[in-house]
């Protein structure tokens, strides 16, 4: 059966996370619900590249899901989804690939950044996309501590208790933290990433910052325990930037 | 009598504007209204650095206002308007000024930026700060054009039609092009501003990108004529970000 992708952008405020839940609103259900209407033919539930938590925000998201007909319009069609999940969801790219590619597999990288804004005063403008952070955080620190999460870990510490996988090695290529005045992103790019994992590393690496944690990063991946690790950072300040993968052909994907 | 400044963000949307309307929300009423609450005195309209259009936004306005005692904790104060304004209004730097401050005389430069988001697909998670321009432009003529607004000129093309100051000559210091992917910041900063200034200046760029207009910004500030400029970007894409004043001691303001 023909298969399309699309590169998908959302604001993860009004959804209870990407994983359809019945009875509620979920990124997962309204797309594919989306998809049926357009279409008129059942998709099903939308393959993604991951699942993103409540509040979740994403920017290029990868969705695919098999078709029927091996000629559809992709502009049109995603013009259609942009427009009936207006200001919530909009679909940036689309086009047909293989029929065996799954946005889970084969995947470079996926590239994660989260934003702090580091100020006393209450946030307004950013206040829907960031983590308001009031007290004094030791940048120098945070960026000397950021470095130890790059390469193949064992990620124990950082991933939810309630978790479901059983190996917890994976591969960070890339964390870096660009600072803009108080404003601050933690891009942070992965072959994969757990449960939390990012929002963990996240609010360990502020713990640190702002003197609550005093054990280093290198030690705390050695302890393989949740329980030393910092805060999980809220959701809102997450977005999933972009997901690459290894097939040239696939690289208007990301 | 003593006097207070303040450098406020704002998220424009809710409000008609800066100016005080009577029955309407206004960014001067709400604020008036909440300081004479907090402070359990009349202060009356506060002054600002200049009025903000409806929809308008600001990270770095300045405004000022006459208090009865020199002892008020600013500190407190800001965080009691920041409260009651939660989400919309927030108070980024408060303090005592000389009583013959006035926000708006012996500003050194004012500075405004314009977000616009260029491409196809509708806008999520931008949507409420940046105008959406689907249209393909040519930035390297928006760059070259751009440069020559700066400098002192008659800006009679670049002004609302239903002016009130008879004065169109203004200066401006720079107005830089700054782009990141397809989100283009227009920076302009300037000792002062007609009304709808800086919205004709990027409305006009725009369509010169766009190719709507072929007259070149030379020409069209010799024309004084505001039919031949382009259009009005909408308000929700600016913000006014930053007031300096030529006064050392004023240095925290902006």
């Amino acid at each position: 059966m023909p298969r399309i992708a699309m590169v998908v952008e959302y604001d993860g405020s009004g959804f209870c996370g990407w994983q359809y839940q019945p009875l509620q609103r979920s990124i997962q259900g309204e797309i594919s619900k989306t998809l049926n209407v357009v279409l008129r033919e059942y998709v099903g539930l939308v393959q993604s590249s991951g699942r993103t938590d409540a509040g979740v925000h994403a920017a290029g998201q990868v969705i695919s899901f098999k078709v029927d007909s091996a000629t559809i319009d992709c502009f049109k069609l995603s013009h259609s989804v942009s427009s009936l999940l207006r200001g919530e969801v909009a679909i940036i790219a689309a086009g047909y690939v293989p029929d065996v590619f799954h946005p889970r597999r084969n995947v470079q990288f996926k590239e994660y950044c989260y934003r702090v804004e580091n100020r006393k005063t209450p946030l307004v403008l950013s206040k829907k996309y960031a983590w308001h952070v009031p007290e004094k955080i030791d940048w120098k620190l945070v960026e000397h501590e950021s470095r130890f999460f790059v390469g193949e870990h064992d990620f124990t510490t950082f991933r939810a208790a309630g978790h479901e996988t059983r190996n917890a090695v994976r591969t960070i290529y890339d964390l870096a933290v660009v600072s803009d005045g108080c404003s601050v992103e933690f891009r942070i790019k992965g072959t994969g990433f757990l449960k939390h994992m990012v929002r963990i590393i996240v609010g360990t690496l502020i713990d640190i910052g702002r003197g609550k944690i005093s054990r280093s990063v290198a030690q705390l991946l050695l302890d393989c325990d949740r329980g030393r690790a910092g805060i999980t950072a809220p959701p809102h300040g997450l977005k999933m930037s972009r997901v690459r993968y290894e097939d040239a052909e696939l690289r208007w994907l990301g």
